[in-house]
């Protein structure tokens, strides 16, 4: 294929490696995939809806290359970043003989990559593993900087590990492919990305629309990808910086959870996340009126200003098993102007107070 | 306590910490808990058998500091170290609200300190973890060196993540109360630290006997755990020289499984594997009459030269899904002479065939 309108960022975490971002890149993911792992037995994790799009297209881009390539399909959606589907997965691994110096493939969004991620990190303590991201929230956020994680009964994502993968292959065309509500989900961690760290990226938001993002679309995914890249880099276990980019997370959580992990996808939450902890912190002055209003008029633009079932005081309680807890303590990430973000550590009950 | 008798092995590994040993450690574990970590809110995990005896000890100790101490207490016996185990343990640090600043003590034997390392590795994406090994097996050997797991239907220790504890506590009181059974496994594992690096260890093991041995058990603990660290440290993540501490385990995993892991305890399985493969190694010149007859003898002395039900060939087939096993190749450790051991890289199929 011609490689020469492909953009690559490079993630120099202790391991390092690419993040590619491109049209065509899964008809020819084995040219790529073969440049970082030197195995001929490679497995394929994916979901039912992604499969049918290009399950086969990846196979037959490794056979080409002589590289055995089993795929496991697990239905999709949340419900699957389970306990249940994780050993599904080891299973399947052990029976197809993937061994240490074999590689595993994340084909999908971020609940593939998630527990593909968690599953290579964990198989054997560890083995290869590439992200092909099929969706806007994966290829922006979850494909890139190591964090892997399943579901538990008591919280999203409470159990994982940080693994950084081999290579990532952001192929755009699968954008195109993405029905809208998708699409929009992606947009809600894009809008993140220009709150906490990118005033021109926000500025690019607020200036198209739902139809016109298109034709910016591999420029803003580059600049999404290289801002975390930047904050993974400076803090890959996720001790300081990082927490930014938790900016709204906290809350979505709790929304998510309340909805089970089916009624609102993360992104959507995300952005009630943080336009509700804006709302929270424009009270006391911590953010100014002009910026709660310019991320409530750019959420509302891309359809993401929604209502939700839950009080925001209902949200309190089920941030108690949050992961950014640390014993009596939370950290709360606030953006005090567009662009600009810090974190809070408060006492959780100075928290849960606030949102009462 | 006077703490002048215990012996203190520092493992200087990505994260350093020491492996403490002597008397009385259990009684006073929160003056040594206290030293590495900062919390007020540690969890317990340990089986129905250490918890008898040791259970409301630790407590005792850790809530004389105000610290909130509670307790996972799970079956004991290999069938334990399953996901199903390892998901009630997350529910059960949900539940009590353990953050990423709070601690988890893994309180017991082998399958206690590797089940509770894995769910420390992974519950949060990661939290501290403090060892009080309660067996001669686990003071000795799983205890140090940060190779947590569980067992899944495809074999043992297959799923599991490197994850360095805080502290590692090994009080010898314990090994007094130990069965005999539970002694004689330990044993193997020492034994096995003699054949692959230490004559003067093995040359004492012969100069004991099962009733004997008790006169120089800490300095026999001592030195197998100086050399577990000597070979993690140079090789912390187990791609050279730390294959060697698996001498006789790819046999004794077969073995473990032909057994359903409850038929045969792991040390005796280590032990088993050991002779087996110093015999067919015996065979082509590689290790001397005079090493394999020593080791034989060595193992008929602690009780360890038992006789198993399934063939050598019948092992083979297990050997398939060995963690070992690098695609086609598996590594192989050979001891040529008492206190020497080496890797031996081997396709799959001619190790298969030596075992026919």
């Amino acid at each position: 294929m011609d490689i020469s309108n492909i953009r690559r960022i490079n993630v120099n975490t202790a391991q390092s490696y690419d993040v590619l971002i491109g049209e065509g890149l899964i008809e020819n993911c084995a040219e790529f995939v073969t440049s970082v792992v030197d195995t001929k037995n490679i497995a394929i994790i994916t979901d039912d809806n992604v499969d049918k799009l290009y399950g086969e297209i990846v196979q037959k881009s490794l056979r080409e290359m002589n590289i055995s390539a089993r795929k496991y399909v697990f239905p999709h959606g949340e419900a699957s970043k389970s306990a249940d589907t994780l050993n599904n997965i080891y299973d399947f691994l052990c029976e197809n003989h993937i061994t240490r110096t074999d590689c595993v493939i994340a084909l999908g969004g971020g609940v593939v990559g998630d527990i593909t991620g968690f599953a290579a990190a964990t198989y054997l303590r560890g083995i290869d593993f590439i992200q092909i991201p099929t969706s806007l929230l994966a290829q922006v956020d979850s494909s890139v900087g190591g964090k892997t994680a399943i579901d538990i009964n008591a919280g999203k994502n409470l159990v994982g590990a940080f693994k950084q993968p081999k290579l990532v292959l952001c192929d755009t065309n699968t954008l195109k492919s993405l029905p809208t509500e998708y699409f929009i989900d992606g947009m809600g961690e894009v809008v993140k990305y220009g709150m906490i760290k990118s005033k021109s990226l926000f500025n690019e938001l607020e200036n198209h629309t739902l139809d016109t993002i298109w034709d910016v679309l591999d420029d803003i995914i580059e600049e999404c990808v290289s801002i975390k890249r930047d904050v993974v880099v400076a803090d890959e276990f996720d001790r300081g910086e990082r927490m930014l980019l938790n900016f709204g997370h906290t809350l979505a959580h709790s929304i998510e959870k309340y909805y089970n992990f089916t009624g609102i996808s993360h992104g959507v939450a995300v952005a009630v996340g943080m336009r509700i902890i804006t709302e929270i912190f424009e009270k006391d002055g911590t953010v100014s009126k002009d910026t709660l209003s310019r991320l409530v008029s750019c959420l509302e633009k891309y359809s993401l200003n929604v209502e939700i079932e839950p009080s925001v005081k209902e949200l309190g309680d089920a941030c108690l098993n949050d992961k950014k807890r640390e014993s009596d303590y939370i950290n709360i990430i606030i953006c005090d102007s567009i662009g600009s973000s810090f974190a809070k550590k408060m006492l959780m009950n100075d928290f849960l107070n606030l949102l009462k």
